[in-house]
């Protein structure tokens, strides 16, 4: 079979398999999820010797230590991944949800019903923990998977299906092996083929880098929901508390930097910088945190470097903006006033997670209604953009899209929906 | 400037408006809506002239009767779009409303609001009214709308535009003059260069034929929300009421053939099929309906033509399942079962609306759990689906996809939405 084949024969397979997983109930759900969390566990060894062949590959094809280490499988990964399921199981169905319900005065009754999506592709980079996360709330959701992971987690990625699947089908006897599908073809043409294929798959969700991102939105015929990079802003206000911006800045730059709620950039009020640069400056550079700096800041930043020798201090250039650091480093810049800040962060942003630390009500408002963003906080870090901490139990990722899902993507959020009309013999006039 | 720049302009200008559009107040949205709709009124006579431009290119290139028909304002015309806005002020604002709201265990206050979707690209064929509907529908949900009719609409559709404009100027001074804007391009070219500008478009909706779809999903790189065929279904089951079953049927496929919830295939139960189909088939064959059959459908209706001598009964082909007639034509098909009916449905259908006709509520609701179109209907016509019918006031269209919006897009399916997180200085542990 050529490729073009061997997707459409996968993709067919799925939407075939989507349609008998909407028929599960949700206790036969459930009880697949926790069964597939003890064949993993069952598993260890296995599939440590699976992750062995992959970590081996990622050697002889010199991965970075970053990506080897998000490679591995070790006995907590696994645990972590087994729990992930049963979560998951503990959570809501959320299909068949009632979001709406209308009788027309015909008589009509109309019921607007949460349903599966169908067939989701989801294309990811290495860690293989991703497999079983996405797959287990894919599957809750009603949809069936298919998953294209980084190519040197093949061996790791098709193990934990395989088990999933093996699981699932000895708790439900017609449960669907096309439920969960890896992709084995390791060749980047797999990708186009696929997501040319809009009878059969109805969201495609790429989760990564840029390059990743771009490449699919480019070939993708079917609806793609992106998981993009985070450019967030933490604007601290003329009024602002200044304590309470110390402890925000600090916390979304760099209580974990690699993350995408992480900030990137701080905007601090002209009417304040000459008071709060200076503080936040000295705490910044005693956690290392590289700092880029528009003029105005540098010149205020500057005088600290008698304390801080090794510090690093830069001035910005206007790429550094637009830049997903996922590091210790922070652009620094100081704006007019809040529509100053708005038009920088809608922007240079990535219309993910951005923040005003304020009194003045007026001034957050305004903020809070003009940054076009997914999550806009008043008053709080940008770290919480998180499925976890918005109450949503768990995520597939954190959209930074505007139709279908917009910021943390929970259960919920991997339903469509359709309209039940229930008549007694109405006709249309 | 080449055609891409101009694109690109246009882009810019429409994300700029959107950003101004989305700080207008309910009230001078309608104010403008009704200024809009008076200075139409007011123009009806420039609006004609405009539209007998249209008419004279219109005819040069040999349009059908039909389609002339539909490019054709006339005073009716004119003043039914000038209705359309005013119904249109008169509904309620779909923006800032709550749509969940949550305190989390620190505190944190989650609001999710619904907000404008940002730049919208409409793209349609010839009849200019869609111009002032549209753009209507959009600039009541905040959107800035950027819309490509028929070329050969090109006059008539700028004027609506330019009037829209004006008049909203004339109410509200900081009105954004590119709130609503036409594409004067009429090269193919402009809509995959305008559908590449990702940074600036947020979203697509393609209304029209088979064609016009394909196109636009071929090319585009912004999300789309197609506004598909319809190929509906009525099925008649066994346990049907048949008088009622008589009704829905005829109104289904006769009432207005030319919209896309008519019905498009007949399935008959093979349980009913000798009693059910002379009946239906003579009050088919009474208005002119040629009826495409499978081969039992079609000895079961064989004997009618005694009476209907000049009835038009033929064998249905493979492809006449898939296809949207939008006219006095109508596939038969005997189906074993109701599992036979859902799976012809799923196959050959486009997922738009469709119907079961029974007594037997365990059948009803397989039918409506497993079939999967954006609206199913239980003892009713597939003719409801529509903005009006369902309630939404008005629409832009029915969605035939599942990610966005399903089934009929009202205004509250022209918003997005966002997560504002309100604090007292959280950070994350």
């Amino acid at each position: 079979m050529n490729l073009n084949d061997q997707m459409t024969e996968l993709a067919r397979q799925a939407k075939e398999a989507s349609r008998e997983l909407a028929k599960l109930t949700t206790a036969e759900k459930n009880a697949c999820l926790l069964a597939m969390a003890e064949a993993l566990e069952k598993n260890v060894e296995a599939l440590k010797y699976a992750n062995a062949d992959d970590m081996e590959l990622g050697a002889k094809i010199n991965l970075s230590a970053a990506m080897m280490d998000r490679l591995k499988l070790d006995d907590k990964r696994i645990a972590a991944m087994a729990q992930g399921l049963r979560e998951v199981a503990a959570l809501p169905d959320p299909v068949g949800r009632l979001l709406d319900e209308r009788i027309r005065p015909n008589g009509l009754k109309l019921q607007k019903i949460s349903t599966p999506i169908g067939v989701v592709v989801i294309i990811y980079e290495s860690r293989p923990n991703v497999t079983a996360d996405a797959a287990s709330l894919c599957f809750k959701s009603g949809n069936a998977t298919i998953l294209r992971g980084g190519k040197e987690a093949l061996n790791s990625n098709q193990l934990i299906a395989q088990i999933m699947i093996e699981a699932g089908r000895k708790v439900v006897a017609h449960f669907p092996e096309h439920a969960i599908q890896v992709v084995s073809v390791t060749e980047r043409e797999a990708i186009p083929a696929l997501l040319s294929l809009t009878q059969y798959v109805d969201l495609c969700m790429p989760r990564g880098g840029e390059g990743l991102i771009r490449a699919v939105t480019e070939c993708s015929k079917v609806p793609v929901i992106k998981h993009y990079k985070g450019v967030c802003h933490v604007y601290v206000a003329a009024e602002a508390d200044l304590k309470m911006a110390e402890a925000i800045v600090m916390n979304a730059k760099v209580q974990r930097p690699g993350v995408c709620n992480a900030a990137e950039t701080l905007l601090v009020d002209k009417a304040i910088a000459g008071q709060f640069l200076p503080v936040i400056g000295a705490r910044l550079f005693e956690k290392h945190v590289e700092l880029r700096c528009d003029g105005t800041s540098h010149a205020i930043l500057q005088p600290l470097l008698a304390q801080f020798k090794s510090a690093r201090l830069k001035l910005a250039v206007e790429q550094d903006y637009f830049t997903e650091y996922n590091d210790y480093v922070l652009n620094v810049r100081v704006a007019a006033n809040v529509q100053a800040a708005i038009d920088h962060i809608n922007y240079y942003g990535s219309a993910h997670s951005d923040s005003i630390v304020t009194r003045n009500e007026a001034v957050a408002k305004q903020f809070l209604a003009e940054v076009d963003s997914a999550a806009v906080y008043w008053n709080a870090s940008t770290r919480f953009t998180d499925g976890g901490e918005f109450g949503m139990g768990a995520e597939i990722g954190i959209s930074t899209d505007k139709i279908g899902a917009r910021g943390p993507m929970g259960l919920e959020e991997l339903t469509s929906y359709k309209w039940l009309g229930i008549g007694t013999g109405q006709i249309r006039g």
